[in-house]
């Protein structure tokens, strides 16, 4: 079924079709968001006094703090603890209409966005564009990989990970081969960025307690956990001696870091790299995203990883009433690199469209005469790097300050809880880990689903 | 893989098979429970002390608190937060080991039970077996209804629920049709026993809030939530009286009761009962559960729902070695009729056979000479009955107290909250259920999985 719906100014769909008509103020113009990440959703609230029309679609209805899914893997926290509805956070702001669906196509020609919902499809009409579907999870030519090595971008890829690193425990305890127990209980961690090392650290960790307590055959073994990076050093944003401080933390914690060592295969029992195999039934992808497939959309050359390049105001060169931010859009930073994809990044590109948008609504309206002034670049400024290594231990680096150890592991938490969006959600993930900081009991120590399906 | 392992008295796994010699002190009886449900949990845990090597076997890896399994599928409580790591609870207990794994075949004879873990296999030998396997959503010859009218036993079906409740409110919010969005706003539970009662009435709560607000086509519509009961009253354990003033409870959220009501099919627009059709795109199955293949594996006849015929101290007439509890077991009350499928019930039966065995095993060890000591019959004590309606009410019926309202609420959430094992979960199940109280808000509003993934 093909709907065409607006929404009028006081925020009600009006169907077009089947004889409805249309009603309400149409000259409002129509604000449409794709993608409620940080960067999208970020844009949506700062319009929230936007004399427009705003929709802000998703394929999910929650908007997920993704750095702390690791946690979700990793058995520490629910994923009701990390994600929070959509139409919750934006219910108080009348302007706006959440749509749940999948973007089908862009029609640039017609000014239309298609998006679909289970058997359903819409179509919705936009004056101005805002595209914010981020990133997933590439392996650059080696898709095969992806069912051995699960990335980790939605609620579902941590839950199957969840489920492997349990199972694994748990087949380990009553296998009866040595070899075969020894290749349970390795796993292999493959790059080294924020997210590699924060889960391997993570699984150093659940591997100490699930092998101290609770398991009476492989009670007292070690696990082998590994972490895989091709680059010459882990956590390639940081300093030298602070990333040198990270695996040192790491490599406390049971950790080995190997740097230098491409992965050149993934399978069922474990990876080569470097020429080299590693044993291992459990395998987690960290080395790179790749945008989605928002230039296809628009039939836009895009770059290596997918990102749609964007003029200094985050427009598209030849359409300047369309918009990629987040971790879709291939942004120079003050310093001639690309501006990195990272929540904080995310977020002030939302803001910097949104405040662009209100100006040239407010210009295009007549309400402010300076309102059409020429909007001046998208100006990014790094706030700084985080990664924590474990429970106890963090590296910071924000440029003013650079910290290793436990207070930067207390920053962390604090800096984490404090973006976490809802008093609820900081509530019982602040109790969580202060209960798991004495007790060391994880509470989500559940294996559910399959473990196979992937989200796609 | 076929593994023969059996468990030394520290516990420890020994491996029969590859020229592994048997060690330790294997006069020691052997106690295999199968199942760690409210009966076979119970049971474990009561032979804490037993001289004795105790394997508890289950193909999940956590004890699930079923009674308020609802309030997952109605977006109030994660999966974690009513499920405990059976390793965890246990983890103290040095006498008994865990097993991951779904029981394939028990051999009478051979005196093994065969187990099974993704594609290993074990064989577990005993001394004596107690099968608390529990039950299983039943459709009476009807298993084509399954996919439309989910039932409610495993944390999977709750979420699979959850997402289609859920789902039903986003695609009533976009669809065109008229027919189609009162459709996708009509919800059947099948079933008027406690289940489907407290499900209704939350579902009931769920609609008011999510109709309430957030929303911008169907705000401020009413959902039609329809409670089907074939017999001539609701909650038919209680007295009409209590039974009756639950009725008015759920009227007063807007649920529809339908009593005398018998479904006589089930499909992906409603269900046809009494010969007259409810169109509704969500169903629930309440309506009767059958027990687990117990009787086929022991090869003994079981009754119309599949539970196995046990004698007044739970064993198996021509078998005093192998119990049967919980769910899976017929037992004749003190009045003559069944004891009733609840929590309550199974974990008596637990704690009866594990009285039981350690009277045994002290006699078979001559540490006690009054150890041998004919066994007195299970006497079963009923507690009362018990059923929540929404987020205010309550019946309640102990026999020397009977209560419906605010109060029986109160009473109905401190008693979960005492019965609920584990401090972390009774602090965050509490902690939520105060912040709904008083918001509203629902604490895992989420869309996960794709809906249709039910456990079989």
């Amino acid at each position: 079924m093909l709907n065409f719906f607006f929404w009028s100014d006081d925020g009600k769909a009006l169907n077009m079709g089947k004889g409805h008509k249309q009603s309400g103020n149409t000259s409002l113009p129509r604000i449409v968001i794709l993608g409620a990440g940080f960067a999208g959703l970020t844009c949506a609230q700062a319009l929230r006094d936007a004399h427009a029309s705003v929709t802000l679609v998703d394929r999910r209805n929650f908007h997920l703090f993704q750095p702390l899914l690791y946690q979700v893997a990793t058995a520490s926290l629910s994923p009701s603890d990390i994600a929070m509805p959509i139409r919750r956070i934006l219910r108080h702001q009348a302007n706006t209409t959440v749509v749940l669906g999948q973007v089908d196509a862009i029609d640039r020609h017609a000014r239309t966005v298609r998006v679909s919902l289970s058997e359903d499809e819409h179509v919705i009409g936009f004056d101005y564009l805002v595209i914010a579907t981020g990133a997933e999870p590439a392996y650059f030519g080696h898709d095969n990989w992806k069912k051995f090595a699960p990335g980790l971008k939605e609620v579902e890829d941590a839950l199957v990970l969840r489920h492997r690193l349990l199972d694994a425990f748990e087949r380990a305890e009553t296998v009866e081969d040595a070899d075969e127990r020894r290749c349970l209980l390795s796993f292999v961690v493959i790059g080294g960025g924020p997210t590699g090392v924060e889960i391997a650290g993570d699984i150093a960790e659940l591997a100490k307690i699930e092998l101290g307590q609770s398991f009476r055959t492989i009670h007292g073994l070690t696990a082998r956990i590994v972490l895989v990076e091709g680059g010459p050093q882990i956590l390639p944003a940081f300093i030298p001696s602070l990333a040198a401080e990270a695996q040192r933390s790491l490599e406390r914690l049971g950790v080995e870091v190997l740097t230098h060592t491409k992965v050149e295969g993934c399978d069922a029992d474990g990876i080569v790299a470097a020429g080299r195999r590693i044993e291992a039934r459990t395998l987690m992808w960290a080395a790179g995203v790749a945008a989605s497939p928002a230039a296809q959309w628009l039939q836009v050359e895009s770059d290596r990883v997918g990102r749609v390049p964007v003029d200094s105001d985050l427009s598209l060169p030849d359409d300047p009433a369309i918009f990629v931010i987040g971790d879709t859009a291939a942004v120079a930073g003050p310093d001639g690199k690309l501006v990195p994809g990272i929540a904080p990044a995310a977020k002030q590109e939302g803001k910097y469209v949104a405040e662009l948008l209100l100006r040239r609504i407010t210009g295009a309206n007549g309400d402010h005469d300076k309102g059409i002034a020429q909007p001046t670049a998208f100006h990014y400024h790094h706030e700084g790097d985080l990664a924590t290594i474990g429970r106890k231990s963090a590296v910071l680096d924000f440029g003013w300050i650079r910290l290793s150890g436990w207070l930067a592991w207390l920053l962390w938490g604090v800096i984490h809880i404090f973006f976490l969006i809802g008093f609820r959600n900081r509530v019982i993930v602040t109790l969580g880990w202060l209960w798991a900081y004495f007790t060391s009991e994880r509470g989500s120590r559940l294996i559910t689903g399959t473990g196979s399906e992937l989200s796609e």
